[in-house]
């Protein structure tokens, strides 16, 4: 397909594609004419790869690259590109990370993942996130080890467990390893989605009992 | 306490105090001479509480203060203060959200919701991050369906019909909002981290196997 073609197909405009083609964040088609052209499917699916993790991942066009290298490298295994994807979303590190509070709320994280018995790199950016959670807590008073996320890690748990396992042996390597980051990217905003829609609903059924049908029916 | 005392308890630096006090976000102190006011801890977990919503939940100045406004208005229910935080952390409507793909999905997450039984608002933001998480996945050729989030969303209840519950009736309606606000925030952000470290550990545990000890140590 020609370069306008690709660019409906994939959704992204062409000075976008051009860029990204420019950025080697996409290779190049092959030649037909001078200023032309011909990309193939496998453009489509990388440029609505590099899409969902600029939109829905809302990574920087560094850690896109990382990414994409990443897929491409055949020397990593497929954990060390989840690693790699989930390095890339970050949180990246701030100041606030080596504050005395954060400092010793990371110590407590760490201390926790070992008694849950998982096996996660030192550096993996979500212990920051878990660390600047609880930091957060105790700032607005709440008196919360991290045992508080004890109900989350569970059901996190079960999740990944099921969703791993989805990641089929007899994949292609940039399949599984789409899917993972995929995966990872989009069900991540589902979940959060899903638990604010049923925290609504709970909410609802808990708070709304006073409520008229009419005032009800208004809200659907 | 003094601005200096105020700023220094809150974790704000005097120039975003004066800042939050122009825009009258936080209330102002009492005047104990030309210049200078009197804080107390009202102001401090007032202050705190904008720091989570702007730090942990990224909102925006103007979603700040609605949902400050809705804290302060007693003509509002509990569940109707939840229902302003949730709409004030988003997603924000955009163009994408009126292509034809994503009303046809949006349409099928609102037959999956009522499937699910659950009473939340048509303009619900959640529903619009359900509807994009699945033009996401066609686009990138998964052939899904809003079923796919069925996992997620049993999980979601769960932890949604646990975290309602420990709002406590006995609580002053503003703890009790300030509780759902920052529980809503700061576990969203907890869960996720978890879901992410949960995976990291299942990816290990599945596709590390042929890794030698040694380097397996040099992970931890």
């Amino acid at each position: 397909m020609r370069i306008a073609e690709l660019s409906r197909a994939a959704g992204v405009s062409i000075p976008t594609l051009k860029y990204y083609l420019r950025e080697e964040l996409l290779p190049t088609g092959v030649p037909t004419a001078p200023n032309q052209a011909e990309y193939s499917e496998e453009h489509v699916r990388r440029l609505r790869l590099i899409r969902t993790l600029a939109e829905i991942g809302g990574l920087r066009l560094r850690d896109i690259r990382s990414v994409l290298e990443a897929i491409d490298d055949p020397r990593l295994s497929i954990h060390e590109l989840l690693g790699v994807a989930h390095h890339a979303l970050g949180p990246r590190e701030d100041a606030q990370d080596a504050a005395p509070a954060n400092l010793e709320a990371g110590a407590q994280v760490d201390r926790f993942l070992e008694r849950l018995g998982w096996r996660v790199s030192r550096e993996a950016p979500a212990r920051r996130t878990l660390a600047r959670a609880l930091v957060t807590l105790r700032h607005m008073g709440w008196e919360a080890g991290p045992e508080v996320f004890e109900p989350y890690a569970r059901v996190a748990e079960r999740l990944a467990a099921h969703e791993v396992a989805t990641v089929g042996e007899e994949e292609s390597r940039a399949a599984a390893v789409e899917r993972v980051v995929l995966g990872t990217v989009v069900f991540e905003a589902a979940l959060v989605a899903l638990r604010r829609l049923a925290q609504e609903h709970h909410s609802e059924v808990r708070f709304s009992r006073g409520l008229s049908a009419r005032k009800r029916g208004s809200r659907r």
